[in-house]
């Protein structure tokens, strides 16, 4: 049988949008490794720490969702926003970090974060709108963004003042068509943390732009450096802000797919420009989290120890450190300030220091062919010539995974 | 502060998609309840019998998503397009009813059928494209149509025929630009199935106009008539045939969100046309499926006991006949046929027949205010005037609620 020629054609839209695509970018990567080498692959390319047996989940965590699913309570359809109780214990959740208290009715429960940035991002679609992007950033939100029609615009994170907002550069490039800036806080991929005061001035400048914020923080609390982690939604009645948070990275159960967004509006400004309704409608069209998921989550929220977090801190820590005092000797690499939060660093590849290798695609390429080490090419964070890399992986490993790093860019170093 | 006053005004796509969501209309005819009436409400509008407790789920399948959970192997993101072990079961699941054997790369793992709804109409998104959906049907195509800007044409289903699909209708109504065609068998809304023979006819159509069938089976094996369920996919070499499937109704768990698309096309018709490489796409934008819930699939596809099955098809059958043979009688209804499958049967209303009931809404909204009793009005299925019945409740609420319908339009009959 013959189906007509025109269709299923290039969806060039879809097409752009994922090739903003993290995990394929790492799967072209890995198709470089060569299968004869007997050493394990290290991978320092991903952002999902949860197969390594020093970042398994709480069963604090495990037996909340087996409690949920053996009541059969909870095996129907979830309303629309979420299970009541999951809204009302993430509501209390992150109030505990805010000058004021959130209601069940300002969070809605979604599928990760990344579903959390699918419905915001849907809700803003508009013709003629645009939205400012931080670079580097997070891929996922240039993908929704370009399927959700939204213009995109990049300010730049600047690795000099510890990966600060540009405010100058964002100000000039907003204009009337301007809904929203994004932050990802603690960073992704840079590892940084924005203190309190960069945080207040975020809020003026875009109080002052008229536009809301999108605070993303799927790493909340994931700080090991000195500077604590601080919320967006500290700043709400400065400027409505949305919190897009998650599970997945905290409690490392990226899989089970339980975030959320929490309206952040002490004042109530939203109240007046139907966003509220649009989100609603943009959920209404979603997908949601497993209910038996959700019903699990205050016990997750309240039941979870303290031991729990600060052992996987101090992991982290660690690896961030070695991660850090390894890579900024390398003599090819610019990397200026050690990580104070999330699970990755960005390296600056200096490439005149290398012998035949022309951007961060070969560069990465390369290595896994030669060392079995996955790094993550900048390009898809739009940092051309950058890589990123993950530290948070068993400390053994990543030490193994550091010398073949070396190893690798001392072989390639231009001879003088 | 005050945001510029054009931003978040109404998104009319996401607004008209909205419109299109048997949740609202339901809950929009809910609110006409009377708070002080002591008998229980008789939920006959829902999609979901999981609540009841005759309804739950077998314990193989709890069984199953706790092992999965217990193993911490499931913690992490899922691949795009599912846990392979998930994606070879539901393979061979399939297969066990088909001339052919599927492979597990003709699988994609979803957030249940209504993410496999969103995936494929985003894949087939191109401008000017248009597809051709069953009335009545399931709103969520409608809905993703719209905002995915693919057009829509309606094709009728005929009840005198048993609910069959009207061929000629269809055919006078495709041109160059048709993607695509969608049944849902057995039927939401209309309780049929269709036999071998039509959808044989439905496959050559199909294959005459040169595009690819939907075809959603979320009930499939919830038949309890005469006629067997046949998949669609048995005319794959007719036609290109994506079905739809779910583990939400069969096995009792809308909740979980589990479903799939299988791609039925064994002489690999989809290969020269890059559909393949479109869904992939879209998956990529999308959210996945639980991880764990997905490693929980074989167990439950393989383990379920057939008594499971036969017990549910017991109170279906007994409640379906139940709802007929009291609704036939009832002088304002017409229901020509008991229904054959899944949890619904189509009511049409002869309002000449009824006192101060100017529609469908008005018909269900008095319902609900005077016996406490749930009905979905037509209208959000483009079938005014209709009413759909859902008979998948406790078989004694379900007499209550019978004979509380029975007494409302006894009630308001118009006086000879
Ligand atoms: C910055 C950022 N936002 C959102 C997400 C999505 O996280 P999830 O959907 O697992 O909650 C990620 C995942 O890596 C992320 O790095
Ligand atoms: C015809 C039809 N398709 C798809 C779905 C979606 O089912 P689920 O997403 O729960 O698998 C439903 C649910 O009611 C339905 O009736």
């Amino acid at each position: 049988m013959a189906m007509k020629e025109w269709k299923f054609r290039e969806n060039s839209k879809l097409k752009t949008a994922s090739a903003f695509s993290i995990k394929l970018v790492l799967d072209d990567v890995k198709t470089n490794v060569n299968p004869s080498d007997e050493r394990t692959i290290i991978p320092l390319g991903h952002g999902d720490p949860s197969s390594f047996p020093c970042f398994r989940t709480t069963q604090v965590a495990e037996d909340a969702v087996v409690d949920a699913l053996r009541s059969a309570n909870f095996n129907g359809y979830a309303p629309k926003g979420g299970v009541l109780q999951a809204r009302r214990s993430i509501a209390e959740y992150l109030s505990r970090n805010l000058p004021y208290k959130l209601s069940p009715d300002d969070v809605y429960v979604t599928l990760g974060a990344k579903q959390a940035i699918e419905v915001v991002l849907s809700s803003l679609r508009k013709p003629g709108a645009n939205i400012l992007l931080p670079k580097p950033g997070y891929p996922a939100y240039e993908a929704l963004a370009i399927l959700n029609q939204i213009e995109v615009r990049h300010f730049d994170l600047v690795q000099e003042n510890g990966w600060e907002v540009d405010l100058n550069g964002l100000e000039t490039m907003a204009d009337d068509k301007t809904v929203a800036m994004v932050i990802i806080n603690p960073g992704n991929p840079c590892g940084n943390i924005f203190s309190h005061h960069h945080l207040q001035k975020i809020a003026e400048t875009a109080r002052r732009l008229g536009i809301l914020v999108i605070s993303d923080e799927a790493y909340a609390h994931l700080t090991f450096g000195s500077k604590p982690f601080v919320p967006m939604g500290v700043f709400g009645s400065v400027v409505p802000v949305l919190t897009l948070g998650s599970l997945s990275k905290r409690w490392l159960i990226p899989g089970w797919r339980l975030g959320w967004i929490a309206r952040n509006d002490p004042d109530g400004v939203f109240n007046g420009y139907g966003f509220v309704e649009c989100i609603k409608r943009s959920l209404n069209t979603n997908s949601e989290a497993a209910t038996f998921i959700q019903a699990a989550v205050p016990q997750i929220l309240e039941k979870t120890s303290d031991d729990f977090f600060v052992k996987t801190i101090d992991i982290l820590r660690k690896d961030a450190e070695m991660c850090y005092e390894c890579l900024k000797d390398i003599s090819c690499f610019t990397c200026l300030q050690k990580p104070q939060g999330s699970l990755f660093l960005m390296v600056k590849l200096d490439l005149s220091k290398l012998e035949g290798i022309k951007d961060d695609m070969e560069f990465c390429s390369k290595l896994a062919k030669e060392e079995s080490v996955i790094l993550l090419p900048g390009f898809v964070l739009r940092m051309k010539n950058w890589v990123r890399v993950t530290f948070a992986i068993e400390p053994s490993a990543l030490e193994d995974g550091l010398e073949r790093i070396q190893a690798f860019c001392l072989r390639h170093a231009i001879k003088k």
